[in-house]
């Protein structure tokens, strides 16, 4: 999960040629639209490029919240939500439950959405479900160094990967201390990468 | 905005050749990953496709909601929110915001995100905005055949577009009439075409 401008290679387009017949693209307005496309002059192929969803969770177990420590870069070694990109052919839930599965070693029951925080100029839509470990059962993914259960008050806010996650787990533990949880939207400005 | 499986393109994936260098690419599991992506055997560049968010409002003015009647395939003729694909550079607010400028001509002010319905086998997701516009100005754009305001008792069901937007437009009456907007989160099956 990314969302360090200088970091990300989400940002960087690099469509010189066609999926469709491989001839060299250009980069034009096509006939009815109202932004740059690359267009396939050989074949027509219009090839658009949308943000992409990344999908995670702050899952509870006893009262503590399941933090992954990243074994990858960017952030390595930095405290994150179990969270990535959505992928093809599920839906955000499908994408919450694998990611904590691949990440975190845990099963998870998502209880609902909680927050959504668009970060536009890195093309990318954050979304965080709320929800709960059946069991305490949870291991280090590939991409994790670590894995472990955090009460409020230990969690490692100096070592939290992205700005993301912060906000994400700063509303929860507000919502959680006030016994209401509601749905949170927010929009994050470029930041200087740590 | 699509949800019919044999009207969109979304599903279909024709990348046969690389982006970067134009070389054939294979359809392979990377090294590290789970799932097959169409990967450059020449370069090494790997074609990620995620979900596509499609993003709308439910925009009211004096008690009734704004809808479009489409100009363009699929469900030419029904009646619709004003939503479409996000673009990169916007949030989804923005996307919101300029997708009900494009398609009916109203500036809106959004109020807050009402329903997100996953639909995996199109490998979207619709966001839907609940929102108010400011003044009452609205024409067709090139994409809408007419834009009207519609009083509940008036919507045109048998002629609504898309399932998605009857989902969000039942799930909107129904938090009006009881006073008090939630947040909703649905998944929406595969239907046969109409």
């Amino acid at each position: 999960m990314l969302n360090c401008g200088t970091t990300t290679t989400a940002l960087i387009s690099v469509i010189r040629y066609c999926t469709r017949c491989g001839a060299g693209v250009s980069f034009i307005v096509p006939a009815g639209d109202s932004l740059p496309r690359h267009v396939c002059p050989a074949c027509g192929h219009i090839h658009y490029e949308n943000p992409r969803l990344v999908v995670g969770c702050v899952a509870e177990y006893d009262g503590c919240i399941l933090l992954c420590r990243r074994a990858i870069e960017p952030r390595l070694g930095f405290w994150t939500l179990p969270a990535g990109f959505m992928e093809n052919g599920e839906t955000t839930a499908d994408a919450a439950r694998r990611e904590t599965w691949e990440e975190a070693g845990a099963r998870i029951i998502v209880d609902a959405p909680f927050a959504m925080i668009s970060i536009a100029h890195i093309n990318q839509v954050h979304l965080f479900y709320r929800g709960h470990l059946a069991t305490e059962e949870y291991s280090a993914g590939e991409e994790s160094l670590e894995v472990a259960l955090f009460r409020p008050e230990s969690i490692p806010w100096p070592e939290i990967s992205f700005h993301s996650v912060g906000v994400c787990l700063e509303r929860y533990l507000a919502d959680r201390a006030r016994g209401e949880y509601r749905f949170h939207e927010s929009e994050l400005p470029p930041l200087p990468c740590p």
